[in-house]
């Protein structure tokens, strides 16, 4: 039985914030819509009307929303009160009914911790920063360290959120034929997956992420030489014989996601498509080996760089080997040269190095994978081979 | 013949930012992906990579961006120049890359506008304030008042999204029958009103909107006694006599967008909901007497204020009368009372005085009106009457 995240988690989230914040702040203010997901459960899209969490030093939260938001956050929000602001800009500024309940609360004598210093111009929002109405510190990379590090039950939710993504994903390429075109083989095995887990999870399932509703497989335009572009975007290719493939599958689950991303190809690849696939699948392998606690981030990232560059790879090189996600798509700490974190049990991260050469297509599988206290626990399950990856022409 | 934004404008846009952000600023550094794409057509999904665009006195624009986006930038921004770093984090932080490359711009010696403070904290971003790099001074609300004027091509492209938007709403009218679902209706109406509008745009068109793609038209939720929750969340209910409907339909063209929103019933509806739908088009109305240049964007909403006070409405009021729009879903100035700004001929309005009665349901008619030398002018043509928007039940 898949379960949302309970209450009482939340409720712990606050109070242990202040260990990863510092505990020598007076309270917290955070205006992000995913932190404000992560310690109270309230869905919201951010606008110019400004929505922000207070937490006090005792871990009781206090959700401030337009009037507009009230009886939404009051049914939904997972905190110790709500309290509202009449609108934005209106007659007074929202931050400076902001700052009237953090002098109430009596939050003004100390340091705020906070996300971000002063709500961020979305939507045609304007007005000050933070550190002109009262004492400021940022929090957000300390927040970011707490949510990197995930419980069992937001374990449970990725692992289910995984195993969607590969029904999906086997749903995708089921469905790919030359001649059909990339929208309706994404639209069918899309909607089949998340009918299915629709019918599986009950009428109460909610996916509850800001990126991934229901379950979806997808090409995004990742097809022929385009997809030698990393991030790109759909295209409406038709399919051909000797087509370059990269997929993308994944599904929210109670707010939680996961990655699995394949490269594929249409009819019998050539020499110089095995070359390419022979070297990402090593590049993956070769990460995969080092992941375990207490190994730098920045060390995955090297030994891959190092690979690339003993094999004359760099030209191909686009990104690092990947990043950690959970409830947001991509969070930190990343495997990255640049990156200070060490890993840790709990952490969760896709591994994805890729070869993007251009005038033939990229190459990149992704998967999800667990640090656990022993090593690595692969969470996506899905064919990796070439041989299993082959669309017949 | 529906034409992008002709690149020359783009052009002229990034001469003129100086003249709202300030004549004595040194350049423009933009994170603001709304902004980016006003400023060079150039489209793409925030992450925690940064992405920015330096903008020099002479209005020449400086895409930078992570390795990743190289290709993807040169092939589809218009700008004079494309400079990207290698990763975030990497061995160097971008923030650093791009304070060099201001250097070598020759801009560091003056005062920099900037939308922000720093990049804010997406998808486990974290980095320096830019006022840790360089002296700035932050003009968001400058280029707002710019993006607020819009040229004859923008209007093109609003028209005929709100022509678009009202062909989509029509079929979700149409579609919607007691005992079929939220979601069903609206699915159908949403890829039909597509479909018809790709057909007739041709296959070179794109809808390069962050909020909405092809043609919508949804309930978003609001159906019964839940339409009472201005910003309600799908529920997949299905339609019953007696119901009260708050709708929403839109469409993408070439990056700018329409408001169309129309209070429906299903069946007869009760002498209450006809009481409350008298007044909602009784305060639409008295709102568009006011729309005409040289009126206070303030007086707009404080005569409709007065008239939910006057007819003792206020327990029923939850938001100002609108916003502005065009490339994004909400901009400013809003037609609210702490609002500043005068009304101009260019400015682009929602007019969507709202009743929301808890336990009944919402009424709230939107449409969008554009503010012209002599007054207004309705560009979202849908009836408006009671009787035109009942549903046979």
């Amino acid at each position: 039985m898949i379960v949302p995240i309970p209450p009482g988690e939340r409720t712990y989230r606050a109070q242990q914030a202040f260990e990863f914040a510092g505990s020598d702040l007076a309270g917290l203010v955070l205006f992000d819509d995913q932190l404000i997901q992560y310690f109270t459960g309230f869905i919201f899209i951010p606008t110019e009307r400004p929505i922000a969490l207070i937490i006090t030093r005792e871990g009781e939260r206090i959700l401030f929303v337009p009037r507009l938001e009230y009886e939404h956050a009051l049914e939904t929000a997972q905190v110790e009160e709500v309290r509202s602001y009449p609108e934005f800009p209106g007659e007074q500024h929202p931050l400076l009914f902001l700052s009237e309940h953090l002098q109430q609360l009596g939050l003004r004598r100390g340091l705020i911790g906070v996300d971000h210093d002063g709500y961020p111009p979305v939507m045609g929002y304007s007005g000050p920063a933070l550190s002109e109405l009262f004492a400021i510190r940022r929090v957000s990379a300390a927040l970011d360290r707490q949510m990197a590090l995930k419980s069992e039950p937001e374990l449970s939710l990725i692992r289910e959120s995984a195993r969607w993504a590969g029904h999906a994903h086997r749903l995708l390429q089921q469905y790919t034929r030359p001649g059909l075109s990339e929208s309706e083989v994404e639209a069918r095995a899309t909607r089949e997956a998340t009918q299915a887990m629709q019918a599986e999870m009950g009428p109460g399932f909610r996916s509850h992420n800001r990126w991934i509703s229901g379950a979806v497989a997808l090409y995004r335009g990742q097809i022929g030489p385009n997809s030698a572009l990393p991030h790109a975007i759909s295209i409406n290719a038709v399919f051909k014989a000797g087509d370059n493939l990269v997929t993308g599958a994944s599904a929210g689950v109670w707010g939680y996601l996961s990655e699995l991303e394949r490269t594929m190809f249409v009819g019998e690849p050539t020499p110089q498509q095995r070359h390419y696939f022979r070297h990402m699948l090593e590049l993956q392998d070769l990460a995969l080996e080092h992941m375990r606690p207490g190994r730098a981030c920045a060390d995955v990232d090297r030994v891959v760089r190092a690979y690339y560059e003993r094999e004359g790879l760099l030209p191909y090189w686009r990104h690092h080997v990947g990043h950690s996600l959970g409830q947001r798509i991509h969070e930190s700490p990343f495997l990255d040269i640049g990156e200070q974190a060490v890993l840790e049990p709990g952490m969760v991260f896709s591994i994805e190095p890729g070869l993007y050469v251009p005038g033939l297509g990229g190459f990149r599988h992704s998967d999800t994978v667990l640090i656990t206290s022993r090593g690595a626990e692969l969470l996506t399950h899905y064919p990796r081979e070439l041989e299993a990856l082959i669309i017949p022409a």
